[in-house]
């Protein structure tokens, strides 16, 4: 699939890539040290894009919903990952190559022998090769060339379904294949070491001591939960309601690659809604959404080894139980607005659900959106629902009450087996075991405990299973315990929350509407096209470009004013009075995104007229100074449009020969 | 010295502290863990505050000043933070205490140690003990009490001047100085560890192999040197410019304590402004700032162990030379109104000078802005001349050109001793040591070069010091080498900026701004007196309260029309529509520093007007809906202060009667 330009022209990466660099939206870190992969400094227009789209996220999420922001740390204590899971379980399996040291990343490699023997397989049949999508997930290492070796069918079948389950392999098992089908690094033509897990988290140690490991965050989510009590308190107990953050998180990447879409260090902006798990979990104002159409790839459909999608309101989706929930269909149309917002090319959006296979097997449901770029599909922001896990598991491993309590409008009884220990006896009887031997009846269920219940009045005793006791059965006595059914009366009602959190890669958005924005200018005398990057003016680096006509000092003060005038109207302009060309200048503007334009010139130095310049038609309207400074605010906080501004001001011609009109 | 409230009541911390939790504005982090140590997280309002005070100190210099803004990594290899001195200097003296294994920072053991003698001295002598002022830099351990012991007057003597001159001592003389003075932990009554250095980077590894060691970066300078070359093609080779950043940076401190004041992981917003080194590094826009008035602690007066300061416009602390330059000059006088600006208390601020031995040896000047809380004076912004060290030393370790070219007006033509090889000859005759005999000719200064030159007239030869070539003496024979006077014509000038750094460490910025903006309120009742934080509206976390007078329904609609308008305009808000009393909920927004609340009552169902409450005078005024509105933006914009709008709009009394007027 080739990608294309905002008009549709055909992208030519390369040529783009050498245009952000030149223009120094980003950069390699470290570059003049040689760099080092996976990380990325951002220039001036690509900081100011940034800066732009964070800002907008606030207003549009945490403003409009009144979220709790929050600001955590990134370095984090072991305890903390351990129990969230992610010290044993955030990792990727890599393995050694022995003969040249290099590392690689098993899954990436087993797919992409296979890939390679199946591609040389079709050339041997002499059918047509496919371009395969890339998926910049599973970015491929440079490799050399593939032979053209026909394989059994029998095998290519073996490969296929291979393939189709490559996510769902364990380190061991990547390591059978690879002995299985004798993969060979094709750089070296040697089978690589056995794969190993290799955590993705970058590894401290915080204080003086070296005993006091700690990790950088993965995630910005962690924080949020650790604070969850004291956000109930803050928002006076009342739900259910969000936090939100926006942070730099970490990951260790094996083997990144793709530019801004696989980095080491990138900011996410995370929140967190909780909501209580009883009642559908439904959304107060899901009723402004629910027309919303969002472009769906459902779970079915890919289990089938499909890619097609279906447009539906979102309010249809969530009664139809395709996406679980309202308040996760709240927060997809919400995301999708969002991205439509900052300029993302709607025709380059889906949201795609999560195979069974891929979601945490705490999760509910799972759906990403995915901005399509020239890598394929890339997911940019992920809308889970985590159900109770990630409270549960530190309330557990803390005993801090991650819960939430609400008073019962009417009170309501409860029944159920209740167990008790005569403490006095029971302690004595079973000395050092007796917190053990305690601690499993008190664990017992309901079930349990209406069958002992039974064993205890039938028998005079009750046999339980402990471990780590005896023989791991100890018995009870009935003059030790009582088991029997009492009601009580509760006023409150305790409860964990559960968690939607959609996870915005801000990075990877920004590449994504970098891409969607480009196109090419053709020019009159037929040189090399011009890029232009069609940022909507509310994320635009710029606002504004200040050009003089020439170096000539009378436009001088008219330049100061100007731009004085323009910032305390708070729309960002910058004056460029160099001695290129008008064109030159405004070329340059147009590859750094910057969407109006004004001209000073001799007729400005006479009566205080402007010409203003449209990035995108290159149109010019001219007005005075006090009707052009609206005009251009209009335009910056998106409240006009250009073609608003060129039905109300008179049309300007000449003076800017140079600007090539499409 | 004791510190106070806004209104110059005595100010007590403990209480202060009890609300900034109870109000969450910042909270330990991992606390249901047992916290970290120097870990902090920021709450709702501790974000908004945090994220207003860098929107307007964007503003105030990226936006005002045209900087070039970056956002770099804050994974830094090894290589980089080698060469900029932090892997070999970047560290503390740190001690062991064998018996209990606690670990000190030794400059602050034997400065406590020796205080504590000294107390006892004077307590023994039966003098008054004068409490001296906390340094949060030197936050003492807890300890146990002094013994009152009287010491001979030499000895007194010796102690008070060791204590002069605590920060000049290396590990090596604090160890001497515990040895011979034989000072104990008062914790366990023996004498710690000789001192080891402690590097105060937080240590990782990036990548998937161990031998790629890199840092959390302890500052976001480095990240801006690296990209100078970039940045100034990106500013079109014009100079001077500055570059900026604001991130986290992140040291681990041997004893984090004083809340926000030392911890281990803090956002940072720092300015590289560069300067051309000749020409006495003047400003352009000094001429702006050069009546601003500064409160000076000149480094004279500190090292004579006083404390005096003097009140004096910028442009006399330049021309009298105590300030070293025209930009570092200006960059204070902008330091001083952006602290203004969001609501510093302007008789708690000071700019001191460092002494000599405290500045980098490299550092042409420096001050720091301090701000006096409750913990004395604290050092919130840091502005350096850093000289051109960092450039240099970037461009020596990597060959990249870190300089400015500068095409000149008129050429210039310069003559100097050139030293010509025959490297045909050259090479084949020294073989193996060609390369490092020519490098060790090629460093000869001019003088040298003269000399030579008049050597090999003479002799025929000249004889070169090489170091690790045979004997260390080269000789050289006429045949080889060519040294004469040469005069060439030079279109071009190259030179090393010098960088100017404005540093601000923004959580000592807020707590300052916390501490500087709180006073207690009297209750009629007598009850407890009430926190109020007085944030200028521009920085408060947010602007206005909304209180219907009950939980009636028909205020719902009305609270819900506000809050939209407001947000359309852009102002904040919060809705407490809780049952508690008006008089609590604006308690708590006081706490919570919002300037300004809109109460709705009946009289609003039927006409639409509502009352304004101001935080600070609890006085109210009663306007429709529009007015409201437009009085509201202008206060928060700060264009507008309360005294204006109460004298605009009518002033409204009653339904508020627990408000409390002081």
């Amino acid at each position: 699939m080739s990608s294309t330009t905002l008009k549709g022209q055909p992208l030519d990466r390369p040529v783009l890539d050498s245009m952000l660099r030149r223009r120094m939206f980003y950069t390699p870190s470290f570059e003049i040290y040689g760099g080092t992969a996976g990380l990325y400094d951002y220039g001036p227009p690509g900081c100011s894009l940034m800066s732009n789209v964070v800002d907008l996220w606030r207003k549009h999420f945490v403003l409009e919903e009144d979220m709790l922001e929050v600001d955590c740390t990134a370095l984090t204590p072991h305890e903390i990952l351990k129990t969230s899971g992610h010290v044993d379980k955030f990792a990727d399996w890599m393995c050694k190559d022995p003969k040249n040291g290099e590392i690689i990343r098993a899954d990436h490699f087993v797919e992409e022998v296979l890939e390679a023997r199946l591609k040389g397989d079709k050339e041997a049949r002499g059918l047509k090769i496919e371009e395969k999508e890339e998926d910049p997930k599973k970015k491929k290492r440079k490799v050399k060339g593939t032979e053209a070796v026909k394989l059994d069918d029998a095998v290519v079948k073996e490969y296929e379904e291979c393939l189709a389950k490559i996510d769902n392999y364990n380190g061991e098992e990547l390591g059978e294949l690879i002995k299985k089908y004798e993969l060979k690094n094709p750089n070296t033509g040697v089978e690589p070491s056995p794969p190993v897990a290799f955590n993705l988290m970058f590894q401290t140690s915080i204080g003086p001591s070296s005993n006091a490991p700690g990790y950088l965050r993965p995630e910005t989510a962690q924080g949020q939960f650790l604070n969850f009590a004291k956000l109930l308190e803050f928002n006076q107990q009342q739900m259910p309601f969000a936090s939100a953050s926006i942070g730099k998180s970490f990951r260790n990447e094996i083997s990144p690659r793709a530019g801004l879409l696989r980095v080491r260090e990138f900011l996410m902006a995370e929140i967190e809604h909780y909501v209580d798990p009883t009642g559908g979990k439904k959304h107060a104002r899901f009723e402004e959404v629910k027309d919303v159409e969002l472009v769906l790839l459902n779970r079915h459909t890919q289990l089938a080894g499909k890619t097609d999608v279906e447009k539906m309101a979102i309010g249809k989706a969530v009664a139809d139980g395709l996406v679980d929930n309202e308040t996760l269909g709240y927060f997809l149309a919400r995301i999708q607005l969002f991205l439509k917002k900052i300029g993302v090319d709607q025709s380059k959006l889906r949201f795609r659900q999560h195979m069974a296979n891929e979601m945490a097997h705490y999760a509910a449901d799972c759906w990403d959106a995915e901005l399509l770029t020239s890598y394929g599909w890339v997911e940019c922001v992920g809308c889970a629902d985590r159900s109770a896990y990630d409270l549960t598991v530190h309330a557990k491993k803390t005993g801090a009450p991650l819960v939430v309590r609400e008073r019962l409008d009417k009170p309501i009884s409860v029944t159920e087996w209740v167990v008790e220990l005569d403490k006095k006896k029971f302690g004595p009887f079973f000395k050092k075991d007796g917190k053990t031997v305690e601690a499993a009846i008190e664990a017992l269920s309901q079930e349990a405990r209406e069958s002992l219940a039974a064993d205890l009045k039938k028998d005079g005793k009750i046999t339980v299973d402990v471990e780590g006791v005896g023989s791991g059965k100890v018995e009870v006595s009935k003059d030790l315990i009582v088991i029997e059914q009492r009601t009580r009366t509760e006023n409150t009602r305790e409860y964990t929350p559960n968690v939607i959190e959609p996870s915005f890669g801000i990075g990877r958005i920004l590449y994504s509407l970098i891409e969607h924005n480009y196109w090419t200018r053709g020019t009159e005398g037929g040189d090399e096209a011009r890029g232009v990057l069609s940022f909507p003016p509310i994320v635009a680096p710029t606002k504004v470009l200040l050009v003089p006509l020439s170096t000539h000092e009378s436009f001088k003060p008219l330049l100061k004013k100007m731009s004085h005038k323009l910032r305390t109207a708070g729309v960002s302009s910058r004056i460029d009075d160099s001695s290129a060309s008008i064109g030159k200048r405004y070329s340059r503007n147009d590859e750094l995104g910057t969407p109006l334009g004004i001209t000073i010139d001799f007729q400005t130095v006479k009566d205080n007229t402007y010409t203003l310049r449209d990035r995108d038609s290159t149109k010019q309207v001219r007005a005075d100074e006090e009707t052009i400074i609206k005009a251009i605010k209009e335009l910056a906080e998106g409240t006009k449009v250009w073609a608003d501004v060129a039905a109300e001001l008179p049309a300007f011609e000449g003076q800017e020969a140079e600007i090539p009109v499409r």
